[in-house]
């Protein structure tokens, strides 16, 4: 095995950092692979916040639901879909005019703009987490910073083609850390050859058997199994509901 | 340079293969090396399809604005932003019923699902990548799988909750392949600390002057400037428009 494929397989979603803060050439190296990224027609449709101030830091603990690690991350990332830039960049080109002229239609960002950014804006956050581990350096994605899009969009003064689609807290890994990925499910239910494959109850079942068997009778969730165990704490928890409302007035804006 | 910093720098968007198959323990560590990425909850809200079919990968030159070179890839990797399993589940563990019995909303997946679905699957989608130039395998991200949706849905049987938000075409480097990583803008106008910095009309004209110089008086796109150029062939051209009417259509079942 690659030394790539093995700081693949052994990479965690780390939330307990060394207490250093990251040197900058290592910053610098993240930055720079995270910009390595491919990104659709080398447009480079997203902006990184570089945040390490303690404020914002305890600001984002507080609209992240509520996780205090982040203000323990000497540094964090925020990766924006961001059409701004292009739409300033084609006022500033007088495009409206170019289309007119030419008989091209002039539209603004909507949906599928967002959705295009927001991947170019992931595929980058992703290169940032591969070379951070090639460092040393952990993350853990926060997806909670897709809530309470007015608050954000506030704090990091949010123009209204951007928005931010993920947040990597960073830290060293601390000594001595174990190291224990999380197990995945079994490709057989994740990858299929050339057509979906809808699972049949029998798969569903045997998909999720092992952590059904988990399923304390004295849940928090007052669950029965794990799917309800699953929708209590996940699907239908108050995090999940201000992201659908958060994302749902963020779209006002791509319409 | 480590070796992980290396490979993320000399990476290039490989749309010419050497004619050989893909190993399948290649494609297997690449598969792997995905379902490895973080994911929300560990629920690993995607699907990859691996697709083969000659001509499977025929229409798919056809629905992706015509690229060629997709059919000449030995694999092409689909990944699916995927909500459908989770909720085929829910069903088969009486979430409603819970909900119901537990004063707890049951809610359908939406549009902020969707995207968090489509972090998911992108932070897998950038795995294999980096995966796969480990193997000296090559790979280009095919954007416009998000166009053509109804015809995409049929040809892959997609159910309701599901939705192809990235492809990969994937094959061997050839040999003696020049190596030439394309420019990226200037770390000035993408990455910016604390808080977002609005580009002013010098910073646009330094960003992209480079370009700017290169268009010639008589390009395809009759554009007078950088930015013309880029809205005529990019942003407004014919697959732009139709990978917005694409995802509007889709989104129709995140709502």
């Amino acid at each position: 095995m690659n030394t790539i494929i093995n700081t693949i397989n052994n990479r965690i979603s780390l939330r307990k950092y060394r207490d250093q803060d990251i040197a900058d050439k290592d910053l610098d190296t993240i930055i720079h692979s995270a910009m390595r990224a491919p990104t659709a027609g080398n447009m480079m449709l997203y902006t990184i916040l570089v945040i390490k101030d303690q404020h914002t830091k305890e600001q984002l603990v507080k609209s992240c639901d509520h996780q205090p690690f982040i203000a323990k991350a000497p540094v964090v990332l925020v990766f924006l879909a961001d059409h701004q830039r292009w739409y300033d960049y084609y006022t500033y080109c007088q495009v409206k005019d170019y289309c007119r002229d030419n008989g091209i239609d002039y539209e603004e960002p909507c949906e599928a703009d967002l959705l295009l950014a927001a991947s170019d804006a992931l595929i980058a956050a992703q290169n940032a987490v591969i070379a951070a581990e090639s460092l040393n350096i952990g993350s853990c994605y926060i997806g909670d910073i897709m809530e309470n899009y007015e608050f954000h969009r506030d704090l990091f003064h949010l123009p209204q083609w951007t928005f931010p689609v993920a947040m990597l807290t960073l830290g060293y890994y601390p000594e001595d850390m174990p190291r224990t990925p999380r197990e995945r499910y079994a490709k057989d239910y994740i990858v299929f050859n050339e057509t979906y494959k809808r699972l049949s109850d029998e798969a569903l079942r045997d998909m999720f058997a092992k952590n059904d068997n988990k399923i304390s009778p004295t849940n928090h969730y007052h669950a029965n199994n794990f799917g309800q165990f699953m929708y209590g704490r996940k699907t239908g928890a108050e995090f999940s509901k201000e992201m659908r409302r958060s994302v749902k007035e963020a779209l006002k804006n791509w319409k």
